[in-house]
């Protein structure tokens, strides 16, 4: 079966529409949100269900041709570009809340849903998805489920793995299992959670059942300001230390807070040398409370001011500029390359002190806004992506990020994945007999090599 | 190699007295702490050290003979009953205590550290290794992970999975791999999450690192009275549904009751229909009013008295009950099956009815002490093992549980793991190629099958 013959077939698995051959079409799926050069998939598709899905796998691996699944295509490592051509299976039409159960506290839906749409449907139930990645508004569940994605209340929730209690999965056969269970803790081997993760090379999630978490019923948010990096660092060491668990703990550097106020008007302190935004959520009666406490921290550690939001829009305000900040940054330089390293939270001042000098000796301007309390750093390396020398100076400079955080006991990546971008990486972090139990667990479900075939485990 | 030379073998690599081949020694080891009938291994080998356990796999690969790898013996699903001979590798003298880290919240620990000993000594450092099974002052960090085990506190903890940030292995081939890391979220395939639970059949874990929580400033341990288990488990599902996150919330039947009075004099009421104990942890300024709220939900589904632990002495006493009480048990009735359901916890005022149905149509005295917020039941059969037609209706009322509890959305096992006694009830929960996927993954890392045989997977 060539080219033609594959394209006729999945033409009437999903119905011509929903096939994407021409190039015109297909080169708006040639990249995610990785600013790294794409690569042209030989053919899009857009399966409807579950059950098109399998039949577009087979259909496939008849031809002996890669398999790359895809949601909205918000990912920051690569992980849906298609390295070496094939089927691009974009799951978007999947996009069906099939119900949620309010009382289980549990919703099942298809993949394709978007994270924004699954936490508005459980909203008037007094219910939320808990993973919140920047990418929410556009972000798909099974992309969140493929990347295992995390967000700045993952510090008292947990990353999406901690949110799936079971998934439907095409495997590269094009048998469709599921993992996991309504119940927690399903018996046997957890092959949820190591689905969880895997970026799409060991099935396609089609469809999942996912925890939600009461909305608390109240929360604080503070804004704490300080003259610098490291005594804003220690106070989120203190913070943790304390006993309290906020339900976010997000830092933003200097240079952010200047670009940020620039284009959002958020009400931050341009001056500041870094400000803490700190929420904490609970039953009512010990939320002011907690909000001493924390405040307290802060002030021990030198902070000049510290602002409560009183009402729920100062509250929204307080957050627009921490979720809009990528979008600012992306408007003053058009390269921005989102480095992903986790340190012990323990290394954080540390860790702030080794990527000041990395810009101050490499000249690459980086801003810092990151999940804090997490020690889930977001270096943002900012260059101008039409000078080829800007774009190599950003790389090297990544790299020596990456192999500082490993020094420190860190991750080369928290919570973006691996993909392509952080590929070569696993090496720093695992020894080849590491990476080969990993290599053995991808052949036993994909033999052939078929799904999303270059991502996650180096060869 | 006949069995003389595997034994040769076995003591020129672990020494002469750590081989143990007489029948008369051997017999301690043909069952854990599942009343079923045992099997004796062919041999039992206790290694000093990691590399010690990868000689033994390899030297049984090389003889052709099954390993099966076993803790402290306290398992409840036959996990370590040698069901077709073999090698048992006892993991008990790999009982170092590595290093703590009180700043990164970590210890390092050999698998053979007994989970009560490991507590102690984080205790100094005002942290705990929060899976706190029944079984805790004897079993091990190894056999807690290889059951992925629960406990009480692990209603607001999580269980043992979440609690391994890494483990060393050794592999059927003999080969020793790190699965996991030291920062949380790990890239690549969470081999963790699979190894964690997978009951000594994808490896033998021979050292972890653990997280350590930092221990609550304080506590409050709440007794709960009420005239049946019905009200009791609607208020249960009233403090769930508030928001309140109890750290333990038990329940104790009333046949339970009067046995635990019996022997371990906690104060439990002895005509009470059921009781709570909930527990609440956490920054001190907090504690009475989450307390408060509790007591208010209990009031409300007709608790006729809620006793307060006013010193550490007191919530002490109110817990010997519930911690003792499976060994009161032991000594009313030789003969105790212990039931492993978990139902979703809204399910819980139905499941304990359909129990309470099943005991009084069987005749099988049926004592329930189980961790009512997680919906993870423990009915307890009670019977006399001299009496083969006792045991038999033992067994079948066991299967009904089981299958009332699939009927509400539940699951088969909730913390005690499958072993050989939920082997075959796999199949009521998972399709055959939901199985297959399984197996698949257990090919890949031990392609002859000689880890731990016959367990977790029907074949």
């Amino acid at each position: 079966m060539g080219r033609d013959g594959l394209v006729r077939r999945l033409r009437e698995i999903v119905g011509d529409r929903y096939v994407l051959a021409d190039p015109a079409d297909v080169v708006v799926y040639e990249a995610d949100a990785l600013p790294l050069t794409g690569a042209l998939p030989d053919v899009v598709v857009l399966p409807g269900s579950a059950e098109e899905v399998a039949a577009v796998v087979r259909a496939a691996a008849d031809g002996g041709v890669p398999v790359i699944p895809r949601g909205a295509g918000t990912g920051l490592a690569g992980g849906a570009v298609p390295e070496g051509g094939g089927v691009l299976v974009v799951l978007t039409r999947l996009d069906r809340i099939l119900s949620i159960d309010p009382r289980a506290r549990l919703a099942d839906v298809e993949a394709g849903v978007v994270n924004a749409d699954l936490n508005a449907a459980a909203r008037p139930y007094g219910l939320t998805f808990a993973p919140d990645p920047g990418s929410q508004a556009a972000s798909t569940v099974g992309g969140n489920i493929a990347t295992n994605a995390g967000g700045p209340h993952c510090l008292a929730y947990g990353v999406t793995t901690h949110h799936v209690l079971a998934a439907q999965v095409v495997l590269a056969d094009g048998s469709v299992v599921w993992v996991g269970g309504a119940a927690s803790d399903a018996p046997g081997y957890d092959l949820r959670g190591v689905l969880v993760g895997s970026e799409g090379t060991l099935g396609i999630v089609t469809r999942a059942l996912v925890r939600l978490v009461r909305l608390p019923e109240g929360a604080r948010t503070l804004l704490a300001i300080f003259d610098g990096v490291e005594p804003a660092s220690r106070a989120v060491s203190d913070i943790i230390a304390s006993g309290v668990v906020p339900a976010a703990l997000e830092m933003l550097d200097a240079l952010t807070l200047r670009i940020v106020e620039d284009f959002v008007h958020a009400g931050y302190p341009a001056d500041a040398g870094a400000v803490l935004l700190v929420e904490v959520e609970g039953v009512a009666d010990v939320l002011d409370r907690l909000a001493d406490r924390i405040r307290a921290l802060c002030a021990r550690h030198g902070a000049r001011q510290i602002r409560t939001a009183a009402t729920e829009e100062e509250r929204a305000l307080l957050w627009k500029g921490r979720k809009e900040a990528f979008g600012a940054l992306g408007r003053v330089r058009r390269g921005v390359y989102l480095a992903d390293v986790t340190v012990p939270r323990h290394r954080l001042p540390e860790m702030m002190r080794r990527v000041a000098e990395i810009a101050a000796r490499t000249g690459v301007p980086i801003a810092n806004f990151f999940h804090a309390g997490d020690g889930n750093l977001h270096p943002n390396l900012l260059y101008d992506p039409r000078d080829p020398a800007a774009a190599a100076a950003v790389a090297r400079a990544g790299e020596e990020i990456v192999r500082a955080g490993l020094e420190l006991g860190g991750t080369i990546t928290g919570e973006h994945g691996v993909g392509l971008d952080k590929r070569e990486q696993m090496r720093w972090m695992f020894t080849d007999a590491d990476l080969e139990a990993m290599r053995r667990l991808r052949r036993a479900w994909d033999p052939h090599g078929r799904l999303n075939p270059g991502k996650v485990v180096p060869q």
